[in-house]
């Protein structure tokens, strides 16, 4: 598997490799929103996670309380901001403030899934710029560094003032479709003609060529339709999008790549499932042959697709941060 | 009615009032925690709502959009961070961020219930300070003002930098209770013996004695009964609170009254109605006689609690301070 | 004239709006970096440019003298921080220190070419994020608003924390090519897969269909050739970016178009004229019919290219924030 | 004595766990609010006290200099900001500043006795949080942390954005009143109806019921009466404050008590022993029985007073805080 | 007199400009530094001093409360930080906490004598740079912009990043000197050889040469002696500093005078007297022919001083800085 | 030579002292103003400089990476901001924000020669102090520690918030002056009557008389004379100043100098060789005996002055720096 051989190649087992640090042991902490991936991650690290009660007053209130000492520690802080977000998202701050008065050493918030991301400029006037305001939370609140997976957009990095950590699951995307000979007559598909970034580093990756979806509108009102710009007739589309939330555009984009002569064989991928409303029934769709997406939200295997996952990735850059190893031979 | 006659004894006019204002213009908007109260205050002022999108995307997330132009403007941003807490925060939050890219002149925040307030100290070491945290927030996105309602202690003022203009729902509680004649023979209760001010300012204003109800562990483990301290044997107990949530400490308050030989007749009040878990079967108990709010938090009428409104108050701190009158004299 | 149009369809008279102004007079002050832009802005406003020394010492250290009063006015520097960038940069510093240490009542910064721009990300590590480091800078001297051209990344308006006005030259150059005829059996071009909003805009106002330049490495090294994603053939392409700067990427752009069959009767258009190293000679290839630019940057028109004027929009801004109207109309 | 039995209990020598620090050394260094007391911590934790020169100008002024390299080291500056309150402020103030820039690695303010605590809050309109004021400025001029003793308000803690260690004297109290054995038929008294947190602790670890004094006006002016919540009959009054100013409200709580029928034989016990005014002849009042103090401020013992000493918790909290073990452990 | 002619060469009454301010009133509050500075100052203004009360608690705490609302005014609190200077920059730090949190429009300290100032380096390492902490302590508490009378350095206008309206007295002295002839056969004297500026400023305005004093020491001890750079023989001395504090670098600058020839027949002017230890006793040497100060520190007349009013230059500020007009004329 | 043997007397080998480090290594980068000096405080230390790419794009914008790791790593930023002082500035900008992004543990900049020193404060209004503009821009970036030579004004240290160690050259003057015997029968001299604390630090050290050159304007246009204070009759000049930049101060101080009576062998000292304009032929002066300068701007040995080499004093201020022993001892 992608994630476990990168592990491999680094080649460095987590038990050695912990004794190094210079001041300060490693403590995990995990909020409610993917506790498995915290678990994997510190089983990755051969730690406990640290022990805290993270639940709810009756009134729905955030309840924080560390159980155990973390004086002068290097804190993890491992909270994908999926829905519901806003809970969260909220219990990741008061984490943070909990740790920052136990007088922790530094506070690293590990966030594979960084909502709001879509929010990352004005459409239109008189609009927030969320991504940046919880950016602003989070540092406001004493996070010194981020760890993240696939932003929305890399100008996201520059929200913060603090350094951020940006892993990728391209590689892993690239390691399961060789391994699994899904390249063969292939084409990457970028469903968005704004932010081609992800797909153009697959397509060179792999040596295939490259097609972009944008949309158009039809008439007055806000209806639009999906076209294909480049040559996908005959060829097995592999889309890459960094989230898929309702699956409406990739149901729209399949169906315009079939229009356009695509093999009804798409495999889809993304970063981060955050499937709502009718994801399901929309990547349901016949001519679609596998969906994969990593385990930065928490997502059932019952649902039929194929998880890849990123403890291994998220657990290998902790060990580096912690020991002042360079980060950027991960990314 | 209480409210109203603030208004009245204050004596101006909305329409004459709002003309005096030395620069921009007064501009309400609502988040979707309490917008009942929130046109009760336009209406009161004399102006619309502002036109705004505030509502969901399918992820959950918050998605703002002012559909007015608000540069140069004084606004006020009406918002009980009632339950869902989270939420309700958070749309304050991406409300004052996209308020404060619209260039309005100032941001004023009205929360007239201010949630996560009981976390204002730690009980015990590595605990969160959300209250400090979260005023700390809605400073840090650029809110130059707080207006709020009885506050769960008055320390919480200082948790803020910039002013905050509490408001108090004592002086509405004391002239019910008094239009009503429940105030014959009776005894003002604090429910708890560490916070016991807005007990001792209602029992001043209308000159009745006080009791407080203390607690006391019955063993090694958390089980608390409740007593009471000083002299209640016949007297009618009006027991005035911030909050009520679960009710639980009510019930238990009521019952201790009870054994201790207070009349069966107790009146409740508090200015925040949270109201959850079983909060209705226990302010059910027989021996209470009626249970008064004020609308800081939506409450449906069909529960048969008196409601006593809070828009007359709001409006009139939200006029002074626009036009740079004393908002003390309402306090 | 597109930008002129503007003003006419907005339909005020500068003298009539500029009395509205409730506290504090306009003031313009200008760097050296476009001093006849900032004329022309004055002169659409109807007023002078402030008096102020803004020069060099003899060691190259710029200095600022104001010559006039600003106490409690609207000031509005005016400087692109185009090339030489340090020194433009550093001249709105020092500007806007001074500006601030005089007593100014607010103070915008204008700077129609926002520099640094593209170093809006991280491309690998170990990098800054100088776009995020100068809006700091520019915040951190005390600057209250940036007004700007179409930034090279639309997230860049969340480096500020600070309100945003950016407008754009796509209406210009939608209007300026609908009168001249040079729409007909044409494609919008995007010379950058990564980054293709700007032309999308364009194609969807001008309802014409959209092609994207990608680019491929050609080997192990970092020669990378262009390859066009769409169907042109046969039409004029129309390619819309935001800044031209060496030229390069047009070039080969343009030789992919004609090898892909375009019509060799390309049109060239970028919202800013930064024209360095074989900038000339790149853009006087053959099958390039025509190309326009605005003045945010100083363009001699010698060069020979189309030259369409920023200063009405830019005069309009400058007018509705000083009287609180909405620029989004501009938008 | 109870200071000293618990850092018997914690059974560590000093010199032991002084080498335990992760990086830079311990500095201690006073100033003169109470040197005593600075010496005192000093020989609990086995090292010398900073050598620095922190004595005024002839025109008042506040002069420090330190005489030794403080350079990346942990240091503690010990301080309770008793009367004469500003110049014990600013001492510790410019003491910081001093240290900040001598490149000291950590700045931890020990402050005993917390001075303006008692202004947290606004009574009426229109006065300063002067509590939360003091807590802006030490974080200002770059404080990591504060440890301090019985903090007025526990919400105090939230005044500051940095972690806060708040040690207890309740333990001591306690623990000498059962070993003198003072307890017999007691009741706990609160001199507060507003803020009985302390005797709550109290009363619940000794066992003993609890008893609360209330203020009441007479007339239509300011004078206050006291009155007993609670039963008092025959029993020996404990009360217990955190501070102790002129005395004033204790002689009154006192004769109020006597006159429910309390046992002339009050023991009176406070954390912090400000004594102003006519504290000693309040004090002296036939009644009393015991007057307790810590010696957070330096108090003379010829004043016949009972000084628990603190010197062991705050050197058991320092060594704690530098050699990153928990400190909830003394709390 | 010197300072009224300013007002009277300015030519505008009190009245009529006070009505041209655009938005909130003037207020003027005073601490207890110099009441009857502050009172001259609101005479001239035509206005009455703001009714606050400022005071002591029994424990020397210091006691703030506004008695009038200055919601959305321009507020000007007039405190020199002369001693005891501890007390009175706190009266300054908390009446701007009362103001802020009472919602002034704008907070303007006028600190006629700028207290800390000589402590505006490091003269050897590990000393704090108190002038600048007490700068910073100012801007943090909300402190929009400072109006102060000849800094000991003009740099410590940098120390702030706030706007710094600094007027001098030189004017106010050279105009004293003309006035009464004692300018002929003169030398201006500066008392320091590191800071002759005010000197070289006064020297170029009455058309005299300048000497200076430097000190020396004699041997390895701390002794130092003064002697005289520049030709003062048969010459009158005009002995002009910013500051006297215990008059000991006066006195000794007198005897250098005298030996080095000048005629016995000395004026000393200072702008601040902060008059300290012996300082009447060193200003009463037989050489010294007149002393003149101004008020910006309070002075009994009976000590025989000559004190140049400084509340004309003073009020005039306020009004320009409050109807946006220039102060550089002032200065 | 003084500055070597500064180090011979300190008295530890490079290697022996960098092993001492508490955490981190020691990494410095040097941007283009003055790499030689980079290089040789590297050698100094027995370090090599850090790998990294500091260059520029066509467009003249900074281009900064990192080529090595420096995660936790102690970086010091060598970069004198010497003309031309944008470009150099900005390159120390963008350093530091890439090493603060690539998670350094501590950012030092070590700025030999610090420029905009003499806008340090207003001369007239309406100016910048651009000076504590820079300061607050190396801070926003996050920069924790400067260390330079001989600031323009000592007060300059005062304009950041953090640590400043400032070296001295006039220790490296004296041991010069006095081992090529150019002591005797001298006399220092002060260029600037403002100013004159180096030249008595000077004359001190060095048991010698000192003299002042001030300015007097000759009518009432700006031509300014210079003429002497003090007894320079046949003696040989010793004029130190902090920079020499146009050499056109110096060359007026020489003419008043020989004018004086000084004997024609006049030896100038500067620790900062700005040299623009005419500084050359202003050197050239036949009364100039000798020009020394420091090597903390890049300076050809071909122009014939002496160059006293700064690399032994910084490289000894970064080890203890480093290792956490006192700066002082240098200074």
């Amino acid at each position: 598997m992608g994630g476990a051989s990168v592990t491999e190649r680094l080649g460095s087992t987590p038990q050695e490799e912990m004794q190094h640090s210079n001041g300060g042991h490693v403590k995990l902490f995990s909020g409610n929103a993917n506790r498995p991936l915290a678990e994997a991650v510190a089983r990755a690290l051969g730690i406990q996670l640290g022990q805290a009660t993270v639940e709810r007053f009756p009134d729905g209130e955030v309840r924080v309380r560390l159980l155990e000492s973390i004086r002068g520690d290097d804190v993890y802080l491992i909270q994908p901001t999926a829905p519901p977000v806003n809970d969260n998202l909220m219990e990741l701050l008061v984490l943070a403030d909990a740790v920052r008065r136990s007088s922790a050493g530094r506070i690293n918030a590990v966030i594979p899934y960084f909502g709001y991301a879509r929010q990352d400029k004005q459409t239109q006037g008189r609009e927030p710029i969320t991504a940046r305001l919880v950016a602003g939370l989070l540092e406001h609140v004493g996070i010194h560094r981020i760890i993240t997976v696939d932003l929305h957009a890399p100008q996201i990095q520059g929200f913060f003032y603090q350094p951020v950590d940006e892993l990728s699951a391209v590689r892993l995307f690239a390691e399961y479709l060789e391994e699994r000979n899904l390249t063969e007559n292939a084409v990457v598909v970028s469903p968005d003609s704004g932010r081609a970034e992800q797909a153009r580093r697959l397509s060179e990756r792999l040596g295939l060529p490259l097609a972009i979806l944008a949309k158009r509108r039809t008439g007055p009102r806000e209806t639009q339709v999906s076209y294909v710009i480049g040559d996908v007739a005959g060829k097995r589309p592999l889309i890459i999008d960094d989230i898929i939330s309702t699956g409406g555009t990739i149901r729209r984009g399949v169906e315009a790549l079939v229009a356009a002569g695509a093999a009804p064989e798409v495999v889809v991928m993304a970063s981060h499932a955050v499937l709502v409303g009718n994801a399901r029934e929309n990547l349901a769709h016949p001519a679609i042959l596998e969906v994969i997406f990593t385990d930065t939200i928490a997502l059932s295997p019952a649902l039929g697709y194929t998880i890849l996952p990123t403890a291994p990735l998220l657990a290998q850059a902790i060990r580096r941060v912690h020991t002042n190893q360079s980060v950027s031979v991960l990314i």
